[in-house]
């Protein structure tokens, strides 16, 4: 089941795992209830912060980790130390493989408010397991993915960076370049992400570099001695406009690059397109960084600037850092369930989900119903089959999942109508219908 | 160096480096400056959001890290793989061990803006290097901390439940529940968090239990036969007051706890806990979950609630989801160096801290100077030292680590004025005082 990437497998999942859900296995192994046949579903009650539209990302990850979602020696014995002990359980736990389906929106498609994303079929027992690694995976992932979204709308054409792992954990980091690349940031600076995924990584220097040599024309010289004429000169560190001066004079005006991390952007990088092309380095791109969001991106678009580095605001989500999507029980031996907890009432039984589109194949509407559709022209079913019997349907390599991810994304957001990648708070670009 | 925990030692964390540390060592080892003597040091600007205090966390998870930083085989050919292909740079990383020197404010103390929490003498190259991880690490977990912290104040003496991992990144998610252990949250859910530091994990069960079952009642008896009449039932899938009725029928007036997890709490809890003594259920404990913040646990402190459990916004910061520490270059050879970038100046030149206190021992300012301070009474040395030549200095397990931190933050948070525990946006509860 488990694809060989040449990697080191990740650290067994298993334990990202709230203890509530092994206290309910063993109450459940004890009185029957175990294994009777249930329906998780995840989805979102409603999109973050005005959003018009989410991207659903992390699905990828999570098929990567199923496999390992073992419980070995080391689990068993460090659940024992934390005080479950419950023989019946352990023993449980000790044989566990998932041997459920899963059906899920293809990673990289978009969600609106009580769209099924994610469907578990499985033993109380073993999907109610999966909870806490699903949403872990699904929320941070897609809350990434959602905020690049926004940024790759702002900088229309214009490439974007991903260099925010300085702002996150270390392994979000990893997640934050694989999402941002999902939806159209061209690099990132983490060479883990090129590792694992094979985001391409781009990188020249910081201010360090400026700083460890006597003088700026010293670091300019080392860099394109070391890096070539192509390389992008931060030119900052001192005085912008002696920086350029510099840059060119060391670079000739094949300089590739130069990168400005402060001050005014906008006046900035319109004097130093000025400034390059009287110095003859008409081809020389402006590459712009310093907490840039969605807002900086756009109010940059009228800017003569060639690339956006993006970090902070990306790694955190923009405002929102994470999408609140839940995993519920919605079905039990057949039966509908639901709670009907004040302001957090849910939808019982299975979903199904289709997108509905118009003649010109804009979407119009997330139809999610309690049985299956009959497809009308222009409706795209969105579940696809990622799981059967505990088997990855369609196992390939965790880039090519991501290449895969970034070709439907890139797909179904053709289809959104217009108003869906306005910047301001609204209400989602399409309704969602329940019948 | 590394100490052994018994447990499988963390991937590999060299990659998760920005690529233009590698760039800029690829050069500096060209030129001929990566061997200069640099001291490095990481400080944050400013308080996040009106804070008036910051929590330094994650200094045990990157000493914990160190050893490990090295580039072996695999390291190696994923950088060539990359296109990272210059051999005096891959030759100096396959040699490429830490020797240098660190410094810092011991883990769970208080910063202030401009602290130097981290200070690090060594060479360019091997200094430059731990930028990227050594930020992940401490802007990922001091956010959390920070964030933490104001939740343990707003709760006073009642114990606060971390139970965040859904809403994160799984490997955060770990980080986290150790960051609200520091600051004083009792117990976490995330079982790693359990393993990798002995942190206390607790959990009884969800929504998806009692819908498992026929009815509440059978939910509720199966939970108790499993776990005892003192866990921890949850009544508020359907009707609270139902709820509470069948928990004492079914565990007697011996119940342990009842959870709260919807609807308006101080109400909720306020009948709970009347309905709780007429039912003669005077020593159960309520607690509440639910979207809580340091707000929504200070608008509860006159409500009868015995715990809080906390989610999402502890695990995003609360609002400030990374506390924008920067790792800059301040000397280079004995030479103080410093930008000049508009908007982002730094002061050049290795820094030493003291906090100074008054006669009553209450915290009056941060002082920060460029040579060794002469102690007055009353002032406390901030800057611990963490590694010298490469070796940690004091090597204690990750949960030994932890259990210190916590002990320090107590002790030091004790010295605060009071003002700096008010949750209302305002200014740094001291001055920093640069001399």
């Amino acid at each position: 089941m488990a694809v060989d990437t040449g990697l080191t497998p990740p650290p067994a999942p298993a334990l990202f795992t709230d203890r509530y859900e092994l206290t309910m296995v063993a109450a459940a192994l004890a009185d029957g209830t175990a294994d009777r046949q249930c329906v998780f579903e995840v989805f979102a009650r409603r999109l973050p912060h005005g959003r018009r539209y989410g991207v659903l990302a992390g699905t990828g990850r999570l098929l990567e980790a199923l496999p390992y979602f073992r419980f070995g020696d080391g689990e068993i014995a460090a659940l024992r130390e934390q005080g479950l002990t419950d023989a019946r359980l352990l023993d449980w736990l000790a044989d566990f493989r998932f041997s459920g389906d899963v059906d899920g929106y293809a990673e990289g498609d978009l969600y609106f408010p009580g769209s099924p994303v994610l469907t578990v079929r499985a033993s109380f027992a073993e999907g109610v397991l999966l909870e806490t690694l699903a949403l872990s995976v699904l929320n941070h992932d897609s809350a990434i993915a959602s905020a690049a979204a926004r940024m790759i709308s702002a900088a229309c054409d214009r490439p974007c960076i991903e260099m925010g792992s300085r702002r996150t954990h270390e392994e979000a980091a990893v997640a934050a370049a694989r999402a941002a690349h999902l939806v159209g940031f061209a690099t990132s600076s983490n060479l883990e992400a090129g590792r694992r995924y094979a985001v391409p990584t781009t990188g020249t220097s910081a201010h360090a570099f400026t700083l460890l040599h006597d003088d700026e024309r010293s670091a300019f010289e080392a860099q394109v001695a070391a890096l070539g004429k192509g390389t992008t000169l931060l030119v900052d560190t001192y005085d912008v406009e002696q920086g350029i001066r510099t840059a060119v004079e060391v670079a000739g005006p094949e300089l590739g690059g130069i990168r400005l991390d402060s001050g005014d952007l906008p006046t900035l990088a319109t004097r130093a397109r000025e400034l390059l092309d009287e110095l003859g380095a008409t081809g020389t791109r402006i590459v712009v960084t310093s907490d840039l969001d969605e807002y900086a991106i756009a109010g940059l678009a009228a800017a003569p600037v060639d690339g956006y580095g993006v970090g902070t605001s990306l790694v955190t989500g923009s405002g929102a850092p994470t999408v609140g999507m839940v995993y519920k029980l919605v079905e039990r031996d057949g039966v509908p369930v639901a709670k009907r907890s004040e302001g957090k009432r849910s939808v019982g039984g299975r979903k199904y989900a289709v997108r509905r589109h118009d003649a010109d194949g804009v979407a119009t509407a997330e139809v999610v119903t309690a049985d299956p559709v009959a497809a009308r022209p222009g409706d795209r079913d969105l579940l696809v089959p990622l799981v059967r019997d505990g088997e990855i349907c369609d196992p390939v390599s965790p880039a090519e999942a991501l290449s895969r991810a970034k070709a439907h994304h890139q797909r179904v957001r053709g289809a959104l109508p217009p108003e869906a990648f306005a910047l301001s708070r609204g209400e989602p670009a399409i309704d969602t219908v329940t019948v």
